[in-house]
């Protein structure tokens, strides 16, 4: 089978050829182990963090098969909460088949096709969910701007927060991005932050300040927002793309005086922080869907062999929608 | 009369020479306003930054007689809640007498010296106070970590999350003012940041780590302290006195990231925030400082004249205790 390893920690930006490909026999599995057969590995930007050292999980090394978050389905279990043929989700690696601890694995839930428990009804929309109802504690008619606008968790916020009331201005890499957000997700307006006029722009689409910022990608961009904050607003901090593929982070400048003059708040989470509540979510998200106010988008590249370059494309900012890899069809 | 005008709204360090003394004819009041006898002006780090633009309150410029919080003493009054002799708080003048629009003053509670009201029974008692509890929502047995430890703020907040039963680590910028908040004030330690081991000092006098950093100082301090904090940790935004006095803002390198990782919280306040809060404030303060947990320090520089001093004494890291500028005697 076919497995990418991570040849080389990178100090500056990933490259390819920092992955290696191998073929190798298949894994065997021990006491509390489930043989899983990978359909699609989720690609984030916190694929790339890991490299950077531990966070809320180990450190990924030099030689370490890549790890992801993907769906798989069961092909021999040493756990009798698992069956052969059932579909699972949770920490995977980047493998055609993995030996996994079967604490690690959680089942799914009937939705298809299988995509949607990456998307939506998986970490990229119960993420987007969950920080804007748990830690932003978004009310209507407040204002939302949310980064990486076309990006698997953005795209989301900002129909969540549009379904919700709220004006939402996304913050985007290109103008084909800001357009198709605007077009097809019903944003209310879309920045391209690389017109260089972010602040200016603001102002602008921003008439009433900024209430909410649901930050995916920290820098500069945050820097630029902090100063369009009204009082009192909630910074939803999920990511920092911006610093994850370098090698000299840099902090914004008005951090923390801005945080006083204007008693703002900043708080950090991740998608498992709020695992009760993810039935709920699922079940509200859906009945949004429903109602035609959710359209979900993603980014399939085909081919676990492909894994690095779509990768890379995400962190160049060239994906809009969920990015994945599919390694095999879904199950009929 | 006496009066200080900033001269000139300095771009790098503040200098003595950005003000000017000038002798002027006692000022007229109009409608509405009062005219009070300075007694004691407060001296805050918060004065510099007023100087850098726009903040909860205008900036400062050029030409202004430097604006402060003080005590006086009611001389003359178009207001009928103000009489005179009455001892007042509030908005008032670097001069030795002001005419003050009378909605900008408050009357005191019956403290004595008058001084108190400025340090644990004014602004910075009140700022320690709604910082750790109302911000940081302080809980038994954590540990507390507070900058500028010396400090009119940070040593009351010691002293009260000592007696809220927490550890309390301070940092602070000399061996001498170390010693005398372990010694005097009953710290369970102190760090002397300028030693350059920061981040070791706080492994090793933080043991369970850090569940509360009440930040006076903003900067490389912080970045070093969020290292070292505990998952879902609070971070009150008070003050950032290492970003007023110089013209190059450095944002910590590991904002937002660590926020995420850690799932931190990050918030600003001032201690107008929580002006209904202050009366029981008061009341548990008293309680403490009779029950010999809380001693009030404080450094008063005499003479008006003598304000510039006192301001660049705090900006330097000079002053132990809650820094103020004596005008005149209090009134028997």
């Amino acid at each position: 089978m076919k497995q990418l390893k991570l040849s080389n920690v990178p100090t500056g930006n990933l490259k390819k050829t920092d992955f290696v490909l191998e073929n190798v026999e298949m894994p065997q599995i021990g006491d509390g182990e489930v043989l899983v057969k990978n359909i699609l590995l989720s690609i984030d930007a916190a694929n790339r963090s890991w490299m950077q050292g531990k966070t809320y999980r180990d450190a990924v090394r030099a030689g370490d098969i890549m790890p992801t978050y993907a769906i798989a389905e069961v092909v021999e279990s040493n756990d009798e909460r698992f069956q052969k043929g059932q579909i699972v989700t949770g920490d995977s690696v980047w493998a055609e088949y993995a030996a996994i601890n079967s604490k690690l694995l959680t089942s799914c839930p009937n939705i298809k096709p299988l995509s949607n428990l990456l998307s939506l009804y998986g970490i990229a929309g119960l993420t987007a969910y969950h920080g804007l109802m748990n830690v932003g504690k978004l009310k209507k008619g407040e204002t939302v701007v949310v980064s990486a606008a076309g990006g698997s968790v953005g795209l989301f916020v900002g129909q969540i927060a549009k379904a919700m009331g709220c004006r939402v201005v996304g913050i985007a890499g290109s103008d084909e991005k800001c357009s198709r957000v605007v077009k097809e997700l019903n944003f209310d307006s879309c920045i391209n932050y690389k017109s260089g006029t972010l602040l200016k722009d603001l102002k602008t689409e921003c008439p009433d300040g900024i209430d909410i910022y649901f930050d995916n990608v920290g820098g500069s961009i945050l820097e630029v927002v902090l100063f369009r904050m009204n009082m009192r607003g909630r910074v939803v901090c999920c990511g920092a793309v911006s610093q994850y593929d370098g090698t000299a982070p840099t902090g914004p400048r008005n951090l923390p005086g801005l945080l006083i003059v204007k008693r703002l708040k900043m708080e950090g989470f991740i998608v498992m922080d709020f695992v009760k509540d993810h039935l709920s979510a699922i079940k509200h998200m859906s009945e949004l869907q429903a109602e035609g106010k959710i359209k979900i988008i993603e980014d399939i590249t085909e081919g676990i062999e492909n894994a690095p370059d779509a990768l890379l494309k995400l962190l160049s900012g060239g994906n809009y929608g969920k990015s994945m890899v599919r390694v095999c069809p879904d199950p009929s």
